[in-house]
This record gives structure tokens, C-alpha cells and sequence, in this order.
């Protein structure tokens, strides 16, 4: 398929629109990636997504697929010869698609709250953060089943939709001088996200931390906000 | 495979539980109805679904399945045989995980934020709520291209997803004596509401409005709360 025929709209900084990257990336698909100008939305992404409006948003030919996750599962079903995200087995599915929903339902809103919290609600974040990393740490170890990646020997669903968020981790621990991910209390998350972070479909996409901040600080003075959603 | 090998751990009023039964009955499938019981959570319930500990839980064998959707995904991944619930195009298997996104993300959110609405709170919530199913009204015209449902000829995951939310949506417009679905605005949604609940694999599971509204007293009564989660 020509490069133009499969497009990303989306924006460098944003955890979701990684997502549909990496997928790309895994199954050997050339795309074009147009990025949106922050603080305005283009006259494509609205067409292509007018219920949300809002990025990623894959461009297949002329038809548009929005929402991360779903757009990771479509790319799945449409390049069937590249490695498979998703496993075949019908309870091994449904076990990616827990955590992989986990990540967005628990895991990311705490690390949105986190970043404005102060005192006892940062207290509280924190522990709240920590509980749903040590459960994906230990999620980790029965997923991958001694392999390096929840999927095994290669990424898969739920090392897409975790590992995308950990450049925001990163500026999370930064900015709150805490660590998240740890030796002592995530010791499989840490080991894996050095793997993950250094893998040829995701290393070019995973943005550094240092960028992330400085976006950060552009956008909480612009916003006073949390960082760009789904 | 014997009836006590699949099990459905839920409560009738739940919205949510009602997906995996519908799935199971559209499928042909046998299963025990194992019912919670309200303000308290069983043994079982705590073991099969240790993270959020809600309910439904799908027990296949040994094996426990979370999560309402991703149960229904399962249940159409296992049981083949019966008639799909998602399309095999993978195009439309995204337009179809999309609306369900929706329904739980938009459209249940507003529904739950309504009942306790009042002034120009509940006028905000009503319009967003007219907003969401006008949306729903138009996909119903593109999904179901002239057939009955918008899987099509039979129910399929959209149907499921939304129609499961039918019986609540009525306590809400008795309760806030608000006309939500139509003729005028959501004219396609009325009459496929009509068909989906005199389905045979729904008739039996969806509850009757005026049980569901005593049983919204209690619940009000009990925990000045919202209708059980998923």
C-alpha cells in the first residue's frame, strides 16, 4: 500500500496517538503522520472525527478509525501478516484487553490527577498510582510468562497501551519528585520499560523526557491543564 | 458443554450484566445466573475479579472474564457456531467498537448525572443526552443499512451495548419525567428499541420499568446513589 493511503493524525506529545505509531511501526506499514497544531483543530480532523474531534485519528484510504485502542485492534485485523498485537487465544485476548483497558480507566487518570496534586490528595494519588503499577507488575510476570513483553516475545496489546504513557510517567516523576515505577516495588515494570522504550518500533516515537517537560511547562502556562487526551 | 461449566456472576437491575446474558442467549449458550447480593460481595465475586471487584463476571470453566464488553467480545470469540455479534470486516468491527465506547463513555455517564439533575444542571444534562442519542439515531442509519438492527439482520455488539441501557433510560424519563427517546428527534432508535427488547434473547433478561423503578427506590433510599456500576 503506498505510504499516502494510510495516514496518523495526531500530535509528537500525546500517549494515544503513540499508540497507532508503534502498531504501524510493529507490522511494517509505511504512513504518513500530520501533525495537528496545538490549540487548533484542522478541517481533516474534524471531518474525520466529528463525535470527539479529537486525535489519533488513522486515515485508511478514505476511511477514518478513531479511538486509540480500537485503531490498534483495526491495524491488527487489517495487517494480518506482521506479528500479531492481540493473541489468537479467546481468553488470552480478553485477559490484554483487562489491563489494556486498566491503563486507561485507573492507571492514567491517577497520573493526570497526580500532577496538580499537592499534600494529602498527593499523598493519596501516589498510593493509589502505586497499587495499580505493583498490579500491573505482577500482571507482567503472568502475562509474559518469562518472556520480555506482556506479549511475549514481541509487543503486544497491552505493552502498546501502557507503554505509551511512559514518557508522561516520566515527566510525572520528574516534575513530583517521586518515583513510580521502582526497583524495589515494580522491579518486571522497570526492567520492561527499558525494553519496551528500546525497541526499533517504538524508539523513534517514545518522545525524551526533557522535550516532554518543556511541552508541559508550554502547555500549563497556556492551559493551566493536564496533557493532550485521546 | 454442561450448563454449570459457564456462569454469569451478577444482579438483574445492572445494565452491565445484562451484556454477557444477552451474548449467551444470542449464542444458544446454557449458563447459571449467580445474583450478588445488593450491598454485599460474595466470595466468589472478590476471587473471580479481585481488581474491581464488580460485577459481571463471566465464569467459563475455571476461567474468569471481566469487564461487560470485553465479556461480549469473548463470548463471540468462543462460541463461533452461533450468530456473530461483531462483523468480520475489520472496518466495521471499529465503527461497531466505537459506538459501544460511546455508549459507555458519553451516553451512560449523562444518564447517571441526570437522575439527580435539577435546573439548569438537568437542562444541560437533557441536551447532551439528545445530543448523544441524535448521534446514535444517525449511526443506526448507516450501521444497520435498512435492516433491523444495527448489527443488521440479527443483534449484534452495538445493540447489545446500547440496548442494554434501555430499560435504565426509561426509569430516567418516568423519574425526570423527560421524553429522552423520541419520534421526532430519535425516530430510527424508538422503533429498534421496540424490536430489541421483544427479541427473544432479550425479553426474558430485560427488566420491566416499574420493577426497575422500585428497585431504583431502595437503591436511592439505601445509598443516595446511582444505578449499580458495572
Amino acid at each position: 500500500m503506498a505510504k499516502s493511503d494510510v495516514k496518523v493524525l495526531g500530535a509528537w506529545p500525546s500517549p494515544f496517538v503513540m499508540r497507532p505509531r508503534i502498531a504501524l511501526n510493529l507490522k511494517s506499514v509505511d504512513y504518513e503522520f500530520l501533525q495537528e497544531t496545538f490549540g487548533s483543530k484542522s478541517q481533516l480532523l474534524l471531518q474525520s472525527n466529528p463525535v470527539h474531534k479529537k486525535i489519533p485519528v488513522l486515515i485508511h484510504g478514505d476511511k477514518p478509525v478513531c479511538e486509540s485502542l480500537i485503531i490498534v485492534q483495526y491495524i491488527d485485523e487489517v495487517w494480518t501478516s506482521g506479528p500479531s498485537i492481540l493473541p489468537s487465544d479467546p481468553y488470552e485476548r480478553a485477559i490484554e484487553r483487562f489491563w489494556a483497558a486498566f491503563v486507561d480507566d485507573k492507571l492514567f487518570p491517577s497520573l493526570r490527577l497526580m500532577r496538580g496534586a499537592e499534600g494529602e490528595e498527593k499523598k493519596a494519588v501516589v498510593e493509589q498510582l502505586t497499587e495499580s503499577l505493583v498490579l500491573l507488575d505482577e500482571a507482567f510476570e503472568k502475562c509474559s510468562k518469562g518472556k520480555p513483553f506482556f506479549g511475549g516475545d514481541g509487543i503486544g496489546y497491552i505493552d502498546i497501551a501502557l507503554g505509551s504513557i511512559l514518557g508522561w510517567l516520566r515527566v510525572t516523576e520528574k516534575i513530583s519528585r517521586v518515583k513510580l515505577l521502582d526497583e524495589a516495588k515494580t522491579p518486571r515494570l522497570v526492567k520492561w520499560a527499558d525494553r519496551f522504550c528500546a525497541d526499533g518500533a517504538v524508539k523513534d516515537v517514545m518522545p525524551e523526557t526533557d522535550k516532554l517537560i518543556e511541552f508541559n511547562k508550554m502547555l500549563m502556562a497556556k492551559m493551566k491543564g493536564a496533557p493532550p487526551n485521546q
